[in-house]
C-alpha cells in the first residue's frame, strides 16, 4: 500500500453487505465516457486497500487472493470515485483505465452482444494478449 | 410474454455461466447516458424471457420469484440490448428505463459515494416511494 489517497473507515466498510463468501460485486466504469469495463469483486480487504491507495484492487475468486489490477499486464485502474447502492451489496467504481481492461485485449470485457439469435463480437482486440502478458 | 422482440436460441443461453443457485448478475446501465441504474439478477427463465418480450425481467431472490421490473410501480426498462462479458457469468442490460430505478425514488441505486471517509448521499429522490407503490 502507498500512502492513502482518501480517509477511510472501519464504518464505512461496516455499511457494505458483503456476501457469504465475503464478497461484494464490483462493477468498473470509465468515469468520463460512461463506458462499462467490467465486473468483478472485493472483499472487505481488496475495499479498503482500493480506498487507501486510489488504485483498484479485487479479489481473484480464482486465484483466492487479492489481485491488483494491472500488476501483470500494467492496465491500471485508477480510483476516481467508489459509489454504493441502495441495499449496499453492490459498488460501482469510476476509474481511468490505462490501455484495456479485458484479458482479451478488448477494451471492456461486455464484447458480445445478443444479436440475431446469437452472440456476436462487437468489439475489436486493442492489444493483443501475448503483449499483455507475454509469453506464458 | 408478449409477441417475441428478438430471436433467441437455447444455444445463447447455454453460453451464459448461471452461478451454484442459477443467477447471473446483471448491470443495468441507461443506454444514451451511461448512467448504470442497478444491479440485478437473472435466472435463465428471466433471461429468456428479457429477450423474447424487450422488456426487462429480473430473478428477485428475496421473493424467490421472476420479478418484472416496474410491474408494480410502473417503472419499466426497456431492453435496447443484452452484452455478455468475456467468461460468460455477468450480463450487461442496456436499457431505456422509464423514470427511476431505484425502490428509493431516484434514478440510480448507486446514490452513496465514498467521500471524507464516509458514504455521501449524491442524489436527490426524484419520485418519493410512496407515489412508486402506493400505502403499502
Amino acid at each position: 500500500m502507498t500512502a492513502p489517497a482518501r480517509t477511510t473507515s472501519a464504518a464505512m466498510l461496516d455499511e457494505i453487505r458483503f456476501d457469504a463468501a465475503g464478497l461484494v460485486p464490483v462493477i468498473a466504469q470509465q468515469h468520463d465516457s460512461g463506458e462499462i469495463l467490467m465486473m468483478a469483486w472485493m472483499n472487505r480487504d481488496a475495499v479498503a486497500e482500493t480506498l487507501a491507495t486510489g488504485r483498484v484492487c479485487y479479489w481473484s475468486r480464482s486465484r483466492a487472493a487479492l489481485w491488483r489490477k494491472g500488476e501483470t499486464s500494467s492496465q491500471v485502474q485508477r480510483l476516481i470515485e467508489l459509489r454504493l447502492d441502495c441495499d449496499g451489496d453492490t459498488l460501482l467504481a469510476l476509474v481511468d483505465q490505462t490501455g484495456v481492461a479485458c484479458h482479451t485485449g478488448r477494451r471492456s470485457c461486455f464484447f458480445r452482444a445478443a444479436r440475431d439469435g446469437d452472440w456476436q463480437v462487437i468489439a475489436a482486440v486493442e492489444t493483443p494478449p501475448d503483449e499483455l502478458y507475454g509469453d506464458r
